[in-house]
């Protein structure tokens, strides 16, 4: 076999409750920290490697509950965002990052045109076609759909605590963020819940937004929630809960 | 009070075993991924804090071990190697490193050269002295001093395994680091022992050797223990009862 991935690394799309009748379509691009094995360690020590420059802790937890909870179709990349980010495009300089916050990330350092085309045909492309066909294929059928995307972050970034706790982000199209800020307002939750915060889409980060919410004309959201909030099962339990309120009471307004 | 040092962050230099009886002196400049208070965290996240860019893991323990066992006097500095590292002049760009292995050190990137004399008269200088002094006193004296320093390296460093378990290092004094070698090579360890490995004085690694052991014209060794073997109590007591054994058969020899 030949490119980037082998046969034990197995397929880099996964799809869950693919029978789901409901009309959210959850995605999680950076839902595990696994690396194609060929690309060893990237030269990063083990604490790096877990760390959040490798992926969204908790999200695809809070992801698969939702999945469940409201009865949604869930597509999740299942390698490391340090192999290929698959919330950002190809010619995105941190699709395969050398650098990210305080990390050199080595093996991304000197990566050859042949490097970044494997990365892209093998992880990041049958991502794409994989949510894309999913939507094409809803729609077609005429079924109500809406994206969702689930994100984690860290607490502490170069050094700086975040007060945020549940970003709520979107780009062109905010009618979904819309509905679910107010949602959050009547619910009086206790979390600090913030539009575009603690980044937004002029920091690069809604690319799956726009590729396959705005492209299709769908309502969709981008979630970050403060990954210190989905250490305990019971955390991500709590954070669910949040969220499947809040997109309940969404749906009815969109 | 002005200056980096705070009333709760204490002394920077430890000493335990003062009046110890055996003629070795052992000393750990990175015993310790403390930082004081003002330096917060540097703009590292809690990762990189715990790793062995802030200190030598279990350098300490081992340290401990052998004073206790060889009655030999140990002193070590009570603060990370970031703020200040204790194994090199205030001269080397490595005392207060912008940058080590794969991370930045967001902390260290603007100093100014009030900030550089902060940590070098209130972390460097005092450990310093400390160490000069106590040598000083022990040979106006007449005991017999040996210097020996003990150190802890990552298995993995730059994505590159290191095979080396047991580094015997010297600058040009090497009198005690031959007896050790020889010693280990008949007492037929399973430790994979080198010498001047994993880095050596090319590296800048031996400046308190230099400045301690070579300027008193007394014999010295700096020892570097691979950290997975110190991950655990009994890893400590196992390489710790392995060094012993090395010194004291050295001992004879000197």
């Amino acid at each position: 076999m030949t490119g980037l991935l082998t046969a034990s690394d197995g397929e880099p799309v996964a799809v869950e409750n693919a029978a789901a009748k409901g009309p959210f379509v959850f995605v999680c691009e950076h839902a595990s920290k696994r690396l194609p094995e060929r690309l060893g360690t990237l030269g990063l020590p083990d604490e790096a490697l877990g760390a959040h420059i490798a992926w969204d802790p908790g999200a695809l937890a809070v992801a698969q509950r939702l999945s469940r909870a409201l009865d949604g179709v869930l597509i999740h990349q299942r390698f490391s965002r340090l192999a290929y980010d698959c919330n950002r495009p190809p010619t995105a300089e941190g699709a395969m990052p050398a650098k990210s916050e305080v990390y050199d990330i080595p093996g991304n350092r000197d990566l050859t045109p042949k490097d970044r085309a494997e990365r892209v045909a093998e992880i990041y492309e049958p991502f794409r076609h994989a949510l894309s066909a999913l939507i094409r294929a809803r729609l077609d059928a005429g079924r109500p759909t809406i994206l969702v995307t689930m994100h984690s972050f860290t607490p502490v970034y170069f050094g700086r605590p975040r007060a945020v706790e549940l970003g709520i982000l979107h780009d062109a199209d905010s009618r979904l963020a819309d509905a679910m800020l107010l949602a959050a307002e009547r619910s009086a939750t206790a979390l600090a819940v913030r539009r575009n915060e603690p980044y937004g889409p002029e920091d690069g980060v809604t690319h799956t937004l726009i590729e396959h919410g705005l492209a299709n004309g769908i309502a969709n959201v981008m979630l970050e929630v403060r990954n210190d909030l989905l250490e305990t099962e019971d955390g991500q339990d709590a954070i669910a809960d949040v969220l499947r309120g809040l997109l309940d009471e969404s749906l009815a307004s969109l």
